[in-house]
């Protein structure tokens, strides 16, 4: 039984990532930037008014000043600004030459060409060059690509970057007792929730991923779609089949298809029988067939390995948050999850939870608290370490 | 200048789903439920197993039992429990008539078909219904849906959930100075940032949006662009255009159209030139074109509208973080977001920030401070109110 940190870098020492590859800015959202992002110019590329109104010298703002050009922003200046005169000017246009500031157009009136300053402070403008200078890195590699991220690039004229290759993932539910959501149980049968469950966090995290059916427990059908299965994908994701029962003949399935067996079992509640396979930098996940472990150790185990495949550090988000009251547990040898959620103060608020087969409790729960290792109770008022759902 | 809740109250009052429709329970992913989900029987459907090991009786485990039946998961048992028997289990299967108990086979020796138990304590089993009863509502119309409802919807049989449609929306930036970022600008110009910052925010919420280009400051061609626009998709978004300079039609625009300006000024910083007009159930969003504002904006008011017509109610993610360091500035009239990184310590930790152009600033920026109207300065070791990117 190993902790989250011992895993993380059994994961950090195995996973790496394969390929690049060029892709459009659109595309690139979620994705992780395999080459640093440089500035092409000067941001601003010049001296840049930040509000609407008119460029002059701070000196001659106690007289009427002759107003000698319009600039709207994207045109260039004509005219340079000398004593007594002023040019009107649109937010995001360049200052022209000669003039120390901008004041706004709200402390101004203008009669007959000649605008008078009724205000008592004057605005500053963005210098060039102040945001970003040319050739400096705005971005670097290994960053996850977000919406702000775009936005850089957009502003560099980076429109291909360069991208890490995205693993091909696909995903088993394994028991005899599931069928299908669409199915009516039969006795002792219950639905599979888990394969739809990490294939939607897979979709929401913008993962490569395909949802490919339940396996029978049978060690041979199991062996047989697994070796088409790790063929064709970089990652196998598995629930259930990993813990102690004679059928859980799983892991030496894994062994007999030549992949080695990382670690099966994690010091973490729920969810201590998570087995981690690799082969040539090709992996197995297999994850606890209980829904509420699955969903906490695909956030744990199977993100990392995606994220680290896929060149980027990963975390689970993570906030220290005040409990709105006392949580408690017995058993504290492992680091525990709990679903949580925060109420309107954002403190922590605990759920009525049955345990790792409880699912249902999940719909209100905006996030776990994890309990550290040897730590019994978190009392009210006191910060609990919140991870977000 | 309206404040935040302000602006979101008339958002409420104006905004609502228009549609509702049936979609796959994977394509659910980021769509709003239109109707509850219920359970279709109890869960779990039987007394089941939490551990692999033996089902038998409390007052029996002080002597070798004779183990009478397996019991894999998927399978109903088919006989009872009764003095001196057991049954061995799988995690997952029924339990048995008559059996009080299952013992973890961690626990056990066997022996000739007799099972000892060598533990202490004995494990209860889920029973029947513990998690929820048939009929009872699981998730409540409204909620948007995650990957932990997908599991849940999954184990109720829900396969074609009911959710609300989404608005399609239309994405434009406008502006004489824009290019798009494949160009290099000439004099006076900048990069396009916003359209593909929109459009990926737009796209990581799961929203139905396109990008359609860079309006020039021309107000014939603005009427036939939106007019157009307005047409055939229920959000227009616009970035730029907005403030006070005498090329910002686009409120006279929105008027001509038919639609009724709702406000046009809110009290944020950056920000404050934002607008929403709405003409039946269809809305035209006015961002800012400052391109930090623009972000901070679309997550503020942006996404509140979109949800909202959604059928979700939205706020941005907040939490209560406490200062690496003090954070301080001049004028307090307005709310103001600056961008800010949590450090390894989950602190809120500032960042170089030279103002509402400055998107380079947020590379490195894992969220936004929130700081208060009327609020100077929140000091170092005291928390503030953090809303992650």
């Amino acid at each position: 039984m190993i902790r989250i940190s011992e895993a993380y870098t059994i994961i950090e020492n195995h996973a790496r990532p394969s390929h690049t590859e060029k892709v459009t800015l659109e595309s690139s959202l979620g994705r992780v930037l395999a080459a640093d992002v440089k500035s092409d110019m000067d941001m601003p590329p010049f001296n840049k008014a930040s509000v609407d109104g008119y460029a002059c010298r701070k000196e001659d703002l106690g007289r009427p000043l002759k107003v000698i050009e319009m600039i709207p922003a994207g045109y260039f200046p004509k005219q340079n600004i000398s004593a007594g005169t002023c040019s009107k000017i649109m937010t995001g246009a360049k200052v022209p030459d000669g003039a120390d500031c901008v004041v706004m157009v709200e402390f101004t009136s203008e009669e007959n060409g000649f605008m008078t300053f009724t205000g008592t402070t004057t605005s500053n403008f963005a210098i060039m060059g102040e945001d970003a200078v040319k050739g400096q890195t705005l971005i670097s590699a290994g960053t996850l690509i977000r919406p702000q991220h775009i936005a850089v690039m957009a502003s560099a004229g980076c429109t291909r970057p360069v991208v890490f290759s995205s693993p091909s993932i696909a995903i088993f539910a394994t028991g005899n007792e599931l069928v299908e959501p669409s199915a009516i149980p039969g006795p002792g049968q219950i639905r599979n929730s888990n394969g739809y469950q990490t294939l939607t966090q897979c979709l929401n995290a913008g993962f490569n991923a395909t949802y490919q059916g339940i396996i029978p427990d049978d060690p041979d059908i199991t062996y047989k779609t697994l070796a088409e299965a790790t063929e064709k994908n970089e990652v196998v994701i598995l629930s259930g089949g990993v813990s102690m029962g004679d059928l859980d003949f799983i892991p030496s399935v894994m062994e007999k298809l030549g992949y080695r067996i990382l670690f099966e079992a994690l010091k973490v509640q729920p969810g201590k029988p998570t087995t981690l396979a690799v082969k040539d930098n090709r992996f197995i996940v297999g994850l606890p067939g209980n829904p509420v472990s699955s969903l906490v150790q695909f956030n744990l185990i199977g993100k990392k390995l995606i994220y680290q495949l896929c060149g980027s550090p990963y975390e689970w988000e993570s906030y220290s948050v005040k409990m709105a009251e006392t949580y408690s547990r017995k058993k504290t040898e492992r680091t525990g999850f709990t679903p949580v959620k925060l109420n309107a103060n954002y403190e922590i608020e605990l759920l009525k939870y049955n345990g790792s087969a409880h699912i249902q409790a999940l719909p209100v729960a905006t996030g776990f608290l994890m309990v550290h290792e040897g730590i019994a109770e978190i009392k009210q008022g006191e910060y609990g370490t919140y991870r977000p759902l």
